[in-house]
């Protein structure tokens, strides 16, 4: 095996994940940072990485490529957004150079829903990666959803994203579990009560109203407050799955593709099937190395 | 004017206000204590009710009633929920006496949207309350919202509560305020901002989608971050406007009557009168007041 020839970050909000890669793109060493960029003070993103990330992977030298919230107002240096339609090539001509030897992918903006744009940083590495990773995929179109915090569903055309649209949806479960009425410190792990949520979910109208179902049965008596975060779960989740992918398409999908953290895209993938949508799942983590090291990789 | 004959308290989660009435059901006097019954400790709504509450309004002799979250199992005592349909009788043949001359009114319980209960306690006794001092609309279908932290859709037949819903509009606007990435201590004042929101609301389907709105405008540059609360005030309120009556209905109303805070009545009726509905606007105080005098003064 050859030497590491790229360290590639994935650079979040609340999370640093580091690689270094070999020429063919595998990874030769990785490491996790508690360096989410908003918990960094302005300026201290290119100390840190310098004195802690490059030392800890053994990457003084390589050249670096960086995805995420690292290439927003609150990053490193702001890299502007790229306009959809975008493949790799748009985005590898679009990259910002932060130091000599770092450079931070683009942002992807698009029309939004309601006449401003919709806006992501990082997960159009991950999507145009899980397309290099999977060649037969970059002709036609396939709707493929990154779940997290701020879900994306996006539509992607002959190898390019070509608009997208976010779902809040992980935000409201933490922000509804934390602080609402709804609150509970039980885990989310009661499968019959994440289904009742989705069967509460309806077509994903009438959110706020549906919301009070998860107090109603318990204050009623026919569940335990316990299952409240299950509930809620397959609500939201069901919510999105139903009514997000319309917004994007239009219509209904027939096929989802999903990408991201596996215990995520399990949920999801339960949310979907319940309505009919044939569901491939894809490892999010492997998807945003190849990504990066498409467009990181020396030439 | 005849003295004082029943003391009337709407006691809720986090306020108990509190009148005197004369016989003929005006307001002899008022006062409002911060004795909300979340803030109570077991047995200590009773001892508060006849060390604090009687004293302030010369009431230590008058027969009293109350609704709202004081029947509850954090209240007083639990007053058990009667069924819908029910009207004034149906509420006056169900009292809950808790004291000598102490009487509280009962929720109210109906078959919800999921398969589970819906839930109220208070807003029955303005709805009826309504009905009392408007007899004309003893007969008829009537369509009443009650906005607040958990508004209510109230569906009225001959002077009968027959069924209602709950949406957690106000929570939601609370919580995402609060401690979501949409946090702003902002005034909700800047009614293009709302208008805006109305328009992002469509037709009340994918609200984790829209509500990321709220942020990309900001991002986008297309609206300063101070305007986010009215922007989102008016996603959420014209959200739940173009949904819940129609999850209460099956179609959407052509007529409603908003009762409740004054304040929150004009951005309601802003965003119905935005959907071609026909829309009433009463005072909620004045209803509770006659709701409560209908139910508890002396015969």
């Amino acid at each position: 095996m050859a030497g590491p020839v790229l360290l590639a970050c994935d650079w979040g909000t609340t999370n640093l994940r580091a690689w270094t890669l070999d020429d063919v793109g595998r990874v030769a060493a990785e490491h996790d940072f508690a360096l989410g960029v908003s918990k960094l003070a302005p300026g201290e993103a290119a100390q840190r990485f310098e004195a802690e990330v490059r030392p800890a992977l053994q990457a003084r030298d390589l050249p670096a490529i960086l995805c995420g919230m690292v290439g927003s107002t609150i990053g490193w240096r702001e890299a502007p957004y790229a306009d959809c339609p975008a493949g790799l090539a748009d985005l590898a001509g679009r990259l910002t150079k932060v130091a000599p030897a770092v450079r931070i992918v683009p942002g992807l903006r698009c029309e939004g829903i309601a006449g401003g744009p919709d806006v992501m940083r990082g997960e159009e590495t991950q999507v145009l990666g899980w397309l290099a990773q999977n060649p037969e995929r970059r002709t036609g179109r396939h709707v493929v959803c990154h779940p997290g915090t701020h879900a994306k569903w996006v539509l992607v055309e002959d190898g390019r994203i070509v608009r997208f649209v976010t779902a809040m949806t992980g935000e409201l479960f933490a922000v509804l579990s934390h602080h609402s009425l709804l609150k509970s410190d039980a885990p989310a792990d009661d499968d019959a009560a994440f289904d009742e949520g989705l069967a509460a979910a309806g077509e994903g109208d009438a959110l706020a109203a549906r919301l009070f179902t998860a107090r109603a049965r318990v204050v009623g008596g026919k569940a335990k407050a316990e299952s409240t975060p299950s509930y809620l779960s397959g609500l939201l989740i069901g919510s999105e799955a139903a009514s997000a992918p319309r917004l994007l398409l239009g219509e209904a999908p027939k096929h989802v593709v999903l990408l991201g953290d596996a215990a995520l895209c399990t949920r999801y993938r339960r949310a979907l099937v319940r309505r009919d949508v044939a569901v491939e799942v894809f490892d999010g983590e492997a998807a945003a190395i190849a990504g990066l090291f498409a467009l990181g990789a020396p030439r």
